[in-house]
């Protein structure tokens, strides 16, 4: 997507230089846009690790380059196999939650590993590392698509008038390689001449709406208007919103959704106030052995300081102020579930389908169980 | 309450000094601890307008006492019932929605009208200031002393162990003269040695919760714990919360509730996850004209500033951080309405009732319509 009118992916081989990866550092959004070389396996590493990049897709696009990197500057006598297993390890540990990022590591292995001497090997993880980034960005490319339907539906339904749609977190290209999750329907509506506005809920404790989701939009021209977390449900007793989009962290095959905390509490407003509710995901987010997102999916809970301290920009740096008193302790969980029933509808690159196990086994035939 | 161990109001007379009003400054909190003196009734209309008070008991307190120091520093000469309606006049400018603002002023003019004589009149008006203040503080003493029966009954199911309350917003005695709405029926079972525990909703953006109610809770000793926003639905899906209370701006007599905004999605989480939610007010709080809440009662919008930015303690001084893009608009809507369909009862100085016209009239069968 754009960035101060250029195409920008989340993450890229240097274009003069093979050996070099650049990224978007994500820290420090949106109050600086910082490009970041990466010419280590250990600084992919730290990279994951520290969150200079985030978001299932990226992470996983991340972990890709890694071993690209790590095949690029092994030394001259080492076996290659041997030292990207090693390598792998070390990428896979950074956040061993990261389901895409095993993955990543995994099939990178397999390319190498099926291609025969050395220059073929260095071929084969560059081509990979393309092929996963590609592929994410076609997955969401594609979503997108499918999506803007729904959002063509309404435009027409309003005669043109504004299409308000309220997103959480930030399901967007930086979470991604490109276009995003729930972004992805919003910017092919958009680049169609399609009227939309959205509600991006600022999702505290961390604000990746208020700092990623609002700069992505803005960046791209998409006009938008940020709302504390408190604001939803109001918004839709008021006839203010037209459709809520989601991303997802991870979606059973029977259709519970875990996403970003406070997801729950949005789709309880849409559906009692009849607005149509959807989450957007790659298949890669798909868990297709939970049955009970509720019971059943492990909620991260982090420190509680995110919660304390609020962090921003002030006198020309990022810097953080104390909200709480000194002494109250406070609680961070990081995401919660949001059962089925309350779900209209899942947005996938095959196709848009009800949030049940039949539905969901009826666009992916070879995972149903 | 308890500040540092001591017992504190929201506001009094000076004990060594008739002349001066004191009062917490509420800006401050809970980084400093400011008492700060009033002696004319521009300090009180400028403590009203820029907030070093707030909340609708302790704004109607402060008027009238506001009006009780315009007695005390009329110049001899003037007529002073003509002197008060003056003074009057331009303390009910300061926030002209606040209904109890009106309500102690007009008090406060009739207490004087009816006295004879200049010595009289003045007495009548330290009367008529301690009268509504002490009156507050009654009212929400009462209803803590009704709210406490419900959080007794669920530490008996749970055996002792801890109450888990959830609060948004802050209804403690920070809002009033003392006890508070909310909190009164926290304060009142942890005094009497009840284990309970507080989920302290930040309530993005103005953080009465992090701020304020966490530091009264903190003072008192009460166990609490500072969330965002976001989180109380999660928590409720894992029986982490045994009941709801929040206070109200202003409910009407059919039962909907007018309250900090982001109160509504609570009541719909509580809803989904059978957690009883209810609402304590003194009756001061209620509108006996409008029928429909969600359709009638006006919502505040304010600066988008305040969403845009978080203010909180750094350096030693409070200072203020942009969590947005520098161009990211931002919508800031003060309030929502939780329709009464979600409300398990409302509390209130002369009992508990259901959140509906009959009951509500059967409890103040002299506003009955």
């Amino acid at each position: 997507m754009k960035v101060q009118g250029e195409h920008y992916r989340t993450i890229w081989i240097h274009p003069d230089d093979l050996k070099v990866v650049q990224i978007i550092d994500q820290r420090d959004l949106p109050h600086r846009f910082v490009v970041e070389d990466l010419v280590t396996t250990g600084e992919v590493a730290a990279a994951i690790k520290d969150m200079h990049v985030r978001g299932a897709g990226l992470i996983g696009a991340t972990a890709g380059y890694g071993m690209y990197l790590a095949a690029v500057t092994a030394p001259a006598q080492t076996e290659l196999v041997a030292h990207l297993e090693a390598q792998g390890a070390e990428l896979k540990a950074t956040r061993p939650t990261a389901v895409n990022l095993a993955w990543a590591v995994d099939r990178q292995l397999a390319a190498v590993r099926s291609a025969a001497g050395r220059d073929e090997q260095l071929a084969a993880a560059r081509r990979c590392a393309d092929e996963i980034a590609d592929e994410d960005a076609e997955f969401c490319r594609r979503l997108g698509e499918h999506g803007v339907s729904l959002i063509e539906a309404i435009s027409k339904r309003k005669a043109g008038a504004p299409v308000n749609i309220l997103t959480h977190c930030n399901a967007g290209w930086l979470a991604f390689v490109d276009y995003g999750s729930a972004t992805a329907p919003i910017y092919a509506a958009f680049d169609r001449g399609i009227k939309v506005h959205v509600w991006v809920d600022e999702t505290r404790p961390r604000n990746q709406g208020a700092r990623l989701t609002a700069w992505e939009l803005g960046q791209h021209g998409v006009p938008h208007t940020v709302i504390p977390d408190n604001v939803g449900g109001h918004l839709m007793q008021h006839q203010l919103v037209d459709l809520v989009i989601t991303g997802t962290d991870r979606t059973t095959h029977t259709g519970d959704v875990g996403n970003k905390i406070g997801t729950y509490l949005k789709a309880l407003a849409a559906k009692d106030n009849d607005v149509p509710f959807y989450v957007a995901l790659p298949s890669s987010t798909f868990d297709w052995e939970i049955e009970d997102g509720v019971a059943e999916i492990p909620i991260e809970q982090r420190g509680g300081d995110e919660v304390r301290y609020a962090r921003g920009w002030l006198d020309d740096q990022i810097q953080e102020v104390r909200l709480t008193p000194a002494d109250s302790p406070a609680a961070n969980y990081a995401f919660d579930v949001t059962p089925r029933r309350l779900i209209t509808g899942l947005i996938t690159e095959r196709g848009i389908c009800r949030a049940d196990k039949d539905a969901i086994g009826e666009l992916y035939p070879e995972h149903r169980r």
